[in-house]
């Protein structure tokens, strides 16, 4: 089966692609397909970043028709889109965190590429690049590598946040992430790191304890719309939050990391769409995992053990050494 | 801190309980405060099936009052509500699956008094009724039993459910799970176990590879609206299914189960809001979990490893052996 479904009771598409259940998992370097050189590799040698279609997609340019279906409640479409892998870096086991300011300036120069790049193809609404990191939110390869997908529609979670955005707009006339940006810097109890151009913070009411969101102060809409000194103080913020990271817990932290931009198949969303990186750790402490369970899978009503500014003090004393407030170095 | 935080990019209310990051994990039956005689029991013995609060509470009747705040962005509200425990049985190590029919239907008898009498409390307005089962999905005490959340506003995945069924009962007149109900019935490919009045069946577009859906196959609201011997029908077909899921890996199935009735703060719901039985295992094959990641944390965009046909006709072959077609038996 390769193919999007429709739930008619959630009305919402998922999408299923068998083939990736027999995907690689977990292999040393010596059998790594993102390492230069290896057996099974699937990129060439030598390289500083590299970027390719997935072996195990999602979603492709051309995909399989499904079988036409007769029923209204089952709808299916072809899982038309892209599914790429961005390597990092040739070295199997350097981490984001881990990497220099310059790579990660370049990494990011790299995404604003595919993103214009993909966001262009008629058949992709909305461009979503991401990192897996860890087994513990199930990454198959340990090579450090991003991915991207382009989904043929606005997919179910943003679509419903930008439809938040957009009634927030029309009463106040202001982009609501804007405005939370503003409260955060001025508040400062949940500010993690951040400089004249980006934020970084713990938001106020955090799906994941030890959540994050980075995103530039004024409205941009995309890595497109940042200026040169912006971008690299997007890599700097991101870089000094990835490194707080791995500190907190004596441990390189697993998270989903996801930058958000608009959707690109019409410029209606231009005006509530407002870039931002989320990152979503899910550990709870340095031994216990935050699941989601009943409450948040069953309900979508998310329970947090930790106080969103503890967190953020905790992360924000490894940047800064205790002590120190955020928010007033300029 | 505990409180309710409205998080206003994702237009959600999101519950912090700070006191829950310190609750019991993984207690032996020697300490186990669901075990009936040990050092630190909650429950009198001896007891069939029992029910308290929640000693971790994440909503309370009388909980503290949060501190105000000023912005329009950051609002929080005292997590009023209810948090109760269910413990299925005495025995340390019983799973639901494992108990007689009877008891199951005893079980049932306990749910239906539950929703009855918290959705009758005016500060309640959905009562969820789940298990979280096993250390895969986070579960912290290994004796067997459940919890209900009685929760002040209807929980955001479920108001988005009822949306949808609304929509579809505006366009059509149909209740959106009777249909899907009717149409599973007829094409039986995704059928899991089913009699004259409850139908198991793995979703067309599930979220998870193993996930199945129990409901009454005419409109019901809530257990209050099953007859004797439809209420024995769910607990036989509930039966059935959890027996299948034990067998299916050769281990006892991690799980989340929720119990969806209708809401309990106005009868506006009742044309929508089609009782059912939402059972969510992570495992996508006896070695590996589904983990939401990138894709499904960020998008909200499910994407499936195994098909629907082929996990339902797995579990369907552990209930009635190989070769035979559900839905033909009366």
């Amino acid at each position: 089966v390769s193919e999007s479904r429709f739930d008619p009771l959630a009305g919402e598409w998922r999408t299923f692609a068998t083939a990736r259940q027999d995907r690689t998992l977990l292999p040393t370097a010596e059998a790594c397909p993102l390492c230069p050189g290896s057996a099974d590799s699937e990129v060439a040698a030598p390289f500083d970043i590299a970027v390719f279609d997935n072996r195990f997609p999602a979603f492709e340019a051309g995909p399989p028709t499904p079988a036409p279906r007769s029923s209204g409640v089952a709808a299916s479409k072809p899982a038309v889109g892209a599914a790429e892998v961005v390597v990092w870096s040739a070295e199997h086991t350097r981490s984001l965190a881990e990497l220099p300011l310059e790579h990660l300036e370049r990494l990011i120069e790299v995404w604003a590429e595919r993103y214009a790049d993909l966001g262009r193809r008629p058949e992709v609404a909305y461009v979503l690049i991401f990192e897996n990191k860890g087994e513990a939110v199930g990454a198959t390869l340990p090579h450090p590598h991003g991915q991207i997908y382009g989904y043929p529609d606005i997919p179910p979670r943003v679509a419903r946040t930008l439809a938040v955005a957009r009634s927030h707009l029309e009463r106040t006339g202001r982009c609501i992430a804007c405005e939370v940006g503003g409260f955060e810097h001025t508040d400062a109890s949940r500010v993690v790191s951040e400089d004249r151009a980006t934020i970084a913070f713990v938001p106020f009411a955090p799906r994941f304890p030890y959540e994050t969101r980075i995103q530039p102060r004024r409205h941009a809409t995309s890595l497109l719309d940042l200026t040169d000194p912006e971008r690299a103080s997007l890599a700097s913020v991101l870089h000094t939050v990835l490194q707080a990271y791995d500190q907190l817990f004596g441990f390189s932290l697993p998270y989903v990391l996801a930058l958000h931009q608009a959707p690109t198949d019409e410029p209606r969303w231009l005006d509530v769409a407002h870039l931002h990186i989320e990152i979503t750790p899910p550990h709870r402490a340095s031994d216990r995992i935050k699941h989601l369970a009943g409450s948040e899978l069953a309900a979508g009503a998310f329970i947090g053990d930790v106080a969103p500014e503890r967190a953020a003090k905790a992360l924000r004393q490894l940047v800064q050494g205790p002590g120190e407030l955020p928010g007033r170095v300029w």
